[in-house]
């Protein structure tokens, strides 16, 4: 059966060791995440940052990290969303999604906004968020590089 | 006469007393400068980012603050962009952004983007952009609050 629950330093190896083996992440986007996370367990606030942990049996099947958006009221990012690649198609990075738009609302959060890539490699992805109701806001050329354009989606998460 | 200049330690407190003057900023946005400012004063590298200066015989006329954003390949923001209310009309905005575009280019950039609002207190600044060829790439609504879309602007600054 599969738990959610917050991240805790217990999970730290197996997030890492998950990022590291998702073909679709660039060496600096897993730096990223690594920083993110060792802010996440070391700040007392977690600088902001939520991660959550998807989990069968001690085994971790997936992680989503989101957190504010600075400069922002009440809008919030889903930073990172990685399931496992043998835990797909089983509903756990819906359920991933869904807790951390709870969590967003009881923080009192507004929007739910994800960045994401234009590539062809990401088209499953973006599949998924449009299935989970979220709406594409903006589409900006090249904005992460030559070919590779920013799709920005947006959900309102408001009750 | 106006002279554009890396911003350096005795430019300090006259940038924060220019960014604590503008009515547009809001005190989040103020304490943002003040960080970033640090960071660039403080830190070798600079953090990734550069601030401007525009000044003349020794008066602050205005300011720009720029950098690589992350996860991107060759893409910057314009982060800041602050002239004295005494000192507009004068190409003194015109003359930062131009300049940030040439350091831009000198570090290998691709793409500038600007992400200002969509409130009526910001349609001269948007103006302002258009008129420097920026181009509006995306528009999103409720981004920065009830009420305050993000336009996100972009231009080339390929040779």
């Amino acid at each position: 059966m599969t738990t959610l629950r917050p991240a805790d330093a217990g999970d730290s190896e197996s997030i890492l060791l998950l990022t590291r083996s998702e073909p679709l992440f660039t060496p600096e986007e897993v730096e990223t995440v690594e920083e993110l996370l060792t802010d996440y367990l070391t700040s007392p606030d977690h600088n902001g940052y939520s991660f959550l942990v998807a989990e069968d049996g001690g085994r971790l099947l997936g992680f989503a990290c989101f957190g504010p958006r600075p400069l922002t009221k009440g809008t919030f990012d889903l930073y990172w969303l990685c399931v496992a690649s043998s835990a797909r198609r089983q509903g756990v990075g819906r359920a991933l999604v869904t807790r951390a738009e709870d969590e967003v609302r009881k923080q009192r959060g507004r929007l739910m906004v994800i960045e994401t890539s234009g590539r062809p490699e990401y088209s499953a992805t973006r599949a998924f968020y449009e299935r989970l109701g979220y709406t594409m806001a903006a589409a900006v050329p090249e904005f992460y590089g030559p070919g590779d354009d920013l799709i920005l989606y947006t959900r309102k998460v408001t009750p």
